[in-house]
């Protein structure tokens, strides 16, 4: 498919704007082609209209419909071959295997709320029947379920071009909801942006959809991003970046004549406690896995363990050893984005200059970045803020702690993370029972004896944390809960059968799982 | 029960500090006994270092005992007989009749909640299990629910002295979620809050849970409740209240270094579309219906039904003929507060001045008004944006529209509102559908041919809706759903059977209904 450069609105593309850029290779560092023109604001109100104009009708689709459009854009997009997984490499200097994965986990995601919505039950239908001879005074028909929030703005996050970009979690999520989107698209990966924009906007001409379900718009600088969370048409918004582009948009949206939820995923460094027993046990297999884990993807997600404590213990010295010897062996890759590239060395260069130690030389030519590990003591860390901030890259700090205490200060220290894990036997979460309280009170995710990268997409996943990991520490971005983000409660009463929902309908047309006078049924 | 007019915090009084204020009486506009000292800063930082000192232990407490505490507090609530009913009466100038009733709707939601955490699969516990032998990479065993978000301020409401206040809907729903809370007193009655404050306290030893669970505030202005929201221990705010107090709480806590969720509800006018098929069909029991729910409370409920549209019909102006006959016939009475009274009158007198007809005098003397309704067209309520603003009191606003696409006009004018009520037969709802829709996009509760005062508690109430209705859209402060107000999602990644929660484990020993690998079950 040859690329255009121009947004999609609707059914139509955006204009040849003045506002130009391009993708770059990380591998060379030099602009690839076509050029990709800026969407003017003029442009994005058309797209924010056509998504409010289409949001009753589409909101008002069964939920067999809308799973037949999802697979349509699974099916899209599988059917861009090589063309997606080469442009996807080339814009971001990830190898083919990692889009042939990312791939995969998207199709699987898209397919996975296709099912979802199908199966229907998500919108957690309730029912309380009327009582009219209630005393004092009579009981209404009350009927309530999940409805669509309206048009929501997703923004394409740099690490997952695919995943978590066009058609990744957050679109697929409020599409399932029934939420027209106007997508953002990332400035460091267009070319992958247009494509897979182009494979949901022809499943939106195959189902037959209103036109306004999707757009996509292109932008060069933060403007037209900006532009849309303003619009008082755009009812919630989807972000997966950095802390600081988060909070602005959560201040914009707060902000706004009629505020509205933004979901903004902001990173995180995901605190992994190793606790002696686990050291004891088997210091390499832990080393080697830590090494997988905050080397993966050139270290740039936002589940990198970035912080790893440990207790004082006979093999924490090997251990560490081992790690920096499995660091300093390891090859540079490139990061994603000159952007990265900067606020990883700045991040680096300032840890080489405050901790204790450091392996080998950090940065080294081109994009190309070299993993490196950090160690210091827990004293240290709890006086230094700055090392507890994430740095996006292959980099991670160990902090050894001397006592219970300073452990337990530590964890109390941390602001709020998508993750914390815990290494250690069955015996040591009793004893270290406190500190899985602690760390319960902070994170989405507790994990035991594993690695926080690779999240697992299914119905229990929560991909969230407290603030400042997550804008809203109540909701998931990952998993199938992360479609209740794009809905809100709406309920019925006295309303005739006809004019219901189906989902709320005496007969339970679509045999979903429901709460009848607060009991559970599906019949 | 004698009343020391100081704030409980844990189980200590606040000192007698040298900002006072006391209560009114409505009936005499005199003040009531005794002096209420307003909480220092200082005493406010203890009340929430405390409730955060408390959340861990409370937060684990199993749904059981949790129960035992709020039937204990509802149990303490009754055993204050009538010295509450007078109390509230005479700091409102409501009847004791009203108070009999609104303490059966807080106890009874005190024990709706105990029953739900009984129960416990409020939680929405789901267990996905793990698959070593996965291809590519084994699935690990993964397992969420909602776990409580951290102590929560709650401020009283001024129309709801009990049900909506210091034990109302949502502090019950936040202690019900394993949340500590601080409540904000209203200034409006003081020594209701204390009375009550003192029965949740007296609950707390009872059960003996840990001392922070529970403080009450009282203060003269809005420093002490601002100061609340901004404190950074504070994790999530409920509030009930006048839209530019709910706004300024939503900027104090979007701007918070850590931001957190506001539950505002601060008001709405309920449109009631009364169509023509039902003024044919019985025009004098809708129009005694309306003047009753309009003038229910006086008028100060969130649920009034502010502005009724009215397309052009034989029996229109037989039914606002008898509506203003219903009006003028009926007898004043007194506001909550000076401040209520203050608001009315000046939005009263705007409407004398700027619409076609109103009926007799709006206000008379002292705390007292009668109630009056006023009426206009659809073009000129499109035009005149205060018209569509909610006037706290015995007052309603008829719109008579001419054409279907002015009363759609008007529907699509609409800003969010708490309920939207239509008027007509079966055959109606078909041919209106759009109004429908279009409502349904603004709403938390759509009412066919009822009113919309009388908020239903149970599971499937939703009591919420657009903003500025309230400030988060996607929830109720009504009904059992209130409680995930206040809760947050946590999963635990291949955690062993003994560290997990008991509605997680494998054997379900509370027998809650768990979503476990994507089937709906109990067992």
């Amino acid at each position: 498919m040859k690329l255009t450069g121009k947004s999609i609105i609707g059914f139509t593309h955006g204009s040849e704007t003045e506002k130009t850029f391009t993708a770059f290779n990380p591998q060379t560092g030099k602009a690839v082609e076509p050029k990709f023109y800026s969407a003017t604001n003029e442009e994005l109100n058309r797209a924010v209209e056509s998504a409010k104009r289409a949001r009753i009708k589409y909101g008002k689709l069964s939920g067999k419909e809308k799973a037949k459009f999802l697979r349509q854009i699974a099916e899209n997009i599988e059917a861009l071959g090589d063309d997606l997984i080469e442009r996807a490499s080339l814009e971001t200097g990830l190898p083919n295997a990692r889009f042939q994965g990312e791939r995969g986990r998207t199709c699987s995601q898209l397919r996975l709320f296709a099912d979802l919505v199908e199966e229907g039950s998500w919108v957690d239908a309730r029912i309380d029947f009327a009582q009219p001879d209630r005393e004092p005074i009579p009981k209404p028909d009350v009927r309530s379920m999940y409805r669509p929030i309206g048009a929501v703005a997703i923004f394409c996050a740099s690490n997952f071009p695919l995943a978590f970009s066009v058609a990744g979690g957050d679109t697929v999520s409020a599409l399932a909801a029934g939420c027209p989107v106007v997508v953002n698209a990332h400035i460091a990966h267009p070319g992958t942006a247009e494509l897979v924009g182009t494979a949901i906007s022809e499943a939106v001409k195959t189902c037959d959809l209103p036109v306004g379900v999707f757009s996509l718009l292109f932008s060069s600088d933060y403007e037209i991003g900006q532009n849309l969370v303003k619009h008082s048409d755009i009812k919630a918004v989807g972000f997966t970046g950095s802390h600081i582009g988060g909070r602005v948009l959560m201040e914009i949206a707060a902000n706004r004549e009629n505020p509205i939820p933004v979901y903004a995923e902001m990173g995180s460094v995901n605190p992994t406690f190793i606790l002696p027993s686990a050291l004891e046990n088997d210091y390499v297999k832990i080393a080697k896995g830590l090494f997988g884990s905050f080397t993966l993807g050139v270290g740039q997600f936002c589940t990198k363990p970035g912080v790893v404590i440990l207790p004082e213990s006979e093999q924490l010295s090997n251990f560490a050893d081992f790690l920096r010897e499995l660091t300093m062996e390891s090859e540079a890759s490139p990061l994603l984005t000159s952007g990265i590239k900067e606020t990883y060395e700045k991040g680096v260069e300032h840890r080489n200059e405050n901790v204790a130690s450091a392996s080998g030389e950090a940065v080294t030519e081109g994009f190309e970045v070299q993993p490196t590990i950090f160690q210091t003591n827990a004293d240290f860390f709890l006086e230094d803020k700055s090392l507890s901030e994430e740095i996006f890259g292959p980099t991670t700090l160990l902090v050894k702690s001397n006592t219970l205490a300073e452990l337990l200060a530590v964890a109390n220290k941390m602001e709020g993370q998508l993750t914390a894990t815990i290494w250690g036997n069955e015996k040591d979460l009793e004893e270290y029972a406190h500190l899985i309280d602690v760390l319960e009170t902070k994170v989405g995710r507790l994990i035991f004896n594993g690695f926080p990268t690779g999240v697992e997409v299914c119905h229990s996943m929560v991909h969230g944390g407290v603030y400042p990991a997550t804008s809203d520490s109540r909701t998931t971005s990952v998993g199938t809960r992360a479609i209740e983000r794009f809905a809100r409660l709406v309920c019925y009463q006295d309303f005739p059968q006809e004019s219901l929902p189906d989902e709320l309908k005496d007969e339970n047309p679509l045999e979903v799982w429901r709460m009848v006078d607060g009991e559970f049924q599906k019949n």
